[in-house]
């Protein structure tokens, strides 16, 4: 694995005490050597009986035989016990051999933890069709289940990396109904970078009190509104999954229906997970620029998301911005690109960052290409392209391409 | 405009007395200096009346102002007469400025050449937001005008270049009915290509009597099968055009049918649209490899086509083939994200140069590591990938993605 030679855009890993431990999940890691290095690659999550934990995966059809079992775990089994996340390769398009895989680790786990191997969820990122090192990961296990402790989230968010250059973690707490709630994520990711469904790997534990239905309807909310909005390269991943586990010990009452609470933790556990997903932004392969595209004014919000990921796909936008050069024509005709029905150009106004280089359509008559240059040379950048279709809006953060994306995703596995 | 460091993938120009001349076709060329280099930089093609012509364009909706004028043109003008080409600018995302400007030089030309100013089609390509410089056109097309000749074909594909480093055009000779019939193309086009309707721009000029209508369904026949097929970097331009003229002067009987001669001549143009649209591809912005990917049993060539862009469009895959890495798993999560709906991965066989990497979906048991290395240092390279749905089937080509790609994109203007 190739470690990145440019820093992520105004991204710090967060320190250990930052990360607020959750009663009821217990994380440990361990040297498995599964890529050959000495570094962490083997992370098991323990959670207390009781805790309800949703799910959601990746759309790829070429679903990797660990989001297989961990969606059919989460289907069958009334409760989940403990993740295992392994790094260095992704069992996908690994076929039987790799689904029987998967099963085998969770059964190692469940041995060592004395619970029903269906309460483990297995999950797996790195090099795709290549099997599972069963071998090592079963030497690993005993290791990060010495190491299981309450405040080691960090090491599990370094644990979970692999062409990331940070550990990508937060935490917030709120009150609710004069008890203390705490909310905690991690996610790894920097390239194959269009999730859909969730991130390559983010997990958030919180020990609010709410029921499994009520939480899989927030996992959904959060997600479309967070890393459904992040694209690095376009390319979907075999991998992708989004795990909240809330271990109920808060004492408010428990959320069983969309309530002010509901709300109130909802609100905590977006913001949790979009710095979570922007984070992997921040860190995308190659990246010197963070951008967010807001599209405004859309008749729903599925077209503003369309116009955002044609901007955000785009190899000659993203090189353009890579170069801080204001090519802004090619924004247009990213725009025009976009698979919307009847879209009026003529009401199209665009600005970067407050600057407006179109209107109604074609260039603005006030702008001037200093003006341009001058913003484009900002490593924060936002686009905001007003369509006058409706009330609708939008906001997708994605990269530059550089060199260095280049660089890395030709020599990943050298 | 930046020239490219490397060369095109195994693509030579072609010599001027390969591009053979086509009765009623002349084509005149001036340096109108409109990027403020001397070079070619205008082109007219001036028509024999009596012709019928045909044109395909981007379904790009910021479409731009010629591409507008040229197709009300061949709606309104019965005949047209004339093509006006410049490089330089787009004409496009300028508004009713850009028409009016593409409405003036058709007058010019119309003027210099003494027909009505319905009958001239107007083309742009260059930068995007930038206006046409009417002054500097209408400076060159008298010195176009006054260059007008049969044998200038090279000369015409020598000024419709931007960042294409080698011009592209291609010559073939049928017999109908005992009469000789000349089909020769140009074409244009390196990045920014992922056309829609035709690349950015491609002429054909033929002797065949055809008549206009079948004529235009000719055209969407071949622009279907080969610059609809092409694809550098997913980004269809606002310009792309594509034009059939076809002079009538051939002394053939008439095709106004879907008779035998119809399908002789639709094979002439598949094949030089075919070569014209693979030239961009080997010219394609910082390629160092030409790539065909060939999808077998789809249900239909649609369902082909998107899995053919869908790993044609993947950056991963692109730096990987870049990089020689046989990283195929790649491969796999690309097909995985194409729309499809209920692919059955386990059907599905990938062969790389027909070396099997893939077997029912998953690691094929005899291929080795060392078959995949050898295979991607091809300059040269075809997929072939079997779905196992039905007996439909389509080729996508494509480049890989290097450097030299990022280079050249982030230095366009500069």
């Amino acid at each position: 694995m190739e470690k990145k030679v440019n820093m992520p855009v105004n991204l710090k890993a967060p320190k250990n005490d930052e990360l607020l431990s959750i009663p009821g999940i217990q994380l440990g890691v361990a040297e498995a050597e599964i890529s050959c290095k000495s570094q962490k690659d083997l992370l098991v999550i323990s959670i207390d009986s009781g805790a309800v934990v949703s799910g959601v995966f990746t759309k790829n059809k070429f679903t990797a035989a660990p989001v297989i079992i961990a969606k059919e775990h989460l289907k069958i089994g009334k409760s989940t016990r403990a993740l295992i996340v392994n790094t260095g390769s992704a069992n996908a398009g690994t076929g039987e051999e790799g689904v029987k895989n998967a099963r085998a680790v969770c059964e190692m786990v469940a041995n060592e933890l004395n619970i029903n191997s269906v309460n483990v969820l297995p999950f797996s990122t790195g090099v795709i069709m290549m099997h599972l090192p069963v071998d090592k990961i079963s030497m690993g296990i005993p290791m990060a289940i010495k190491n299981l402790k309450l405040d080691n989230w960090l090491n599990a968010a370094e644990s979970i990396m692999t062409t990331d250059t940070v550990a990508k973690g937060s935490s917030s707490s709120i009150m609710i109904q004069g008890e203390k709630v705490y909310v905690t994520g991690i996610s790894k990711g920097s390239g194959m970078i269009e999730p859909n469904m969730g991130t390559m790997l983010g997990f958030i534990g919180t020990n609010a009190n709410i029921t499994k239905e009520m939480l899989d309807e927030m996992i959904s909310e959060v997600a479309d509104n967070t890393f459904n909005c992040i694209t690095v390269d376009g390319d979907t991943s075999t991998n992708d999954s989004f795990i909240i586990i809330a271990t109920k010990q808060s004492n408010h009452h428990l959320i069983d229906s969309k309530n002010k609470n509901y709300y109130v933790l909802k609100e905590a556990l977006l913001e949790t997970a979009k710095i979570l997903a922007q984070s992997i932004i921040r860190d995308g392969e190659g990246a010197t620029k963070f951008i967010s595209i807001n599209v405004h004014g859309g008749k729903n919000r599925d077209e503003c998301l369309s116009i955002g990921k044609s901007i955000a796909h785009s190899p000659l936008v993203k090189t353009a911005f890579f170069a801080s050069d204001p090519n802004l024509g090619r924004i247009l005709a990213a725009i025009g690109n976009s698979p919307i029905n009847l879209l009026d150009i003529n009401l199209i106004d665009v600005f970067l960052n407050q600057v407006q280089f179109a209107k109604s359509g074609s260039l603005a008559k006030n702008y001037k290409e200093s003006m341009g240059v001058k913003e484009m040379k900002s490593e924060e950048i936002a686009l905001d392209i007003y369509l006058g279709r409706g009330k609708f809006t939008c906001t997708v953060w994605t990269t530059d391409l550089s060199y260095d994306y280049v660089k890395i995703n030709a020599e990943y596995r050298s």
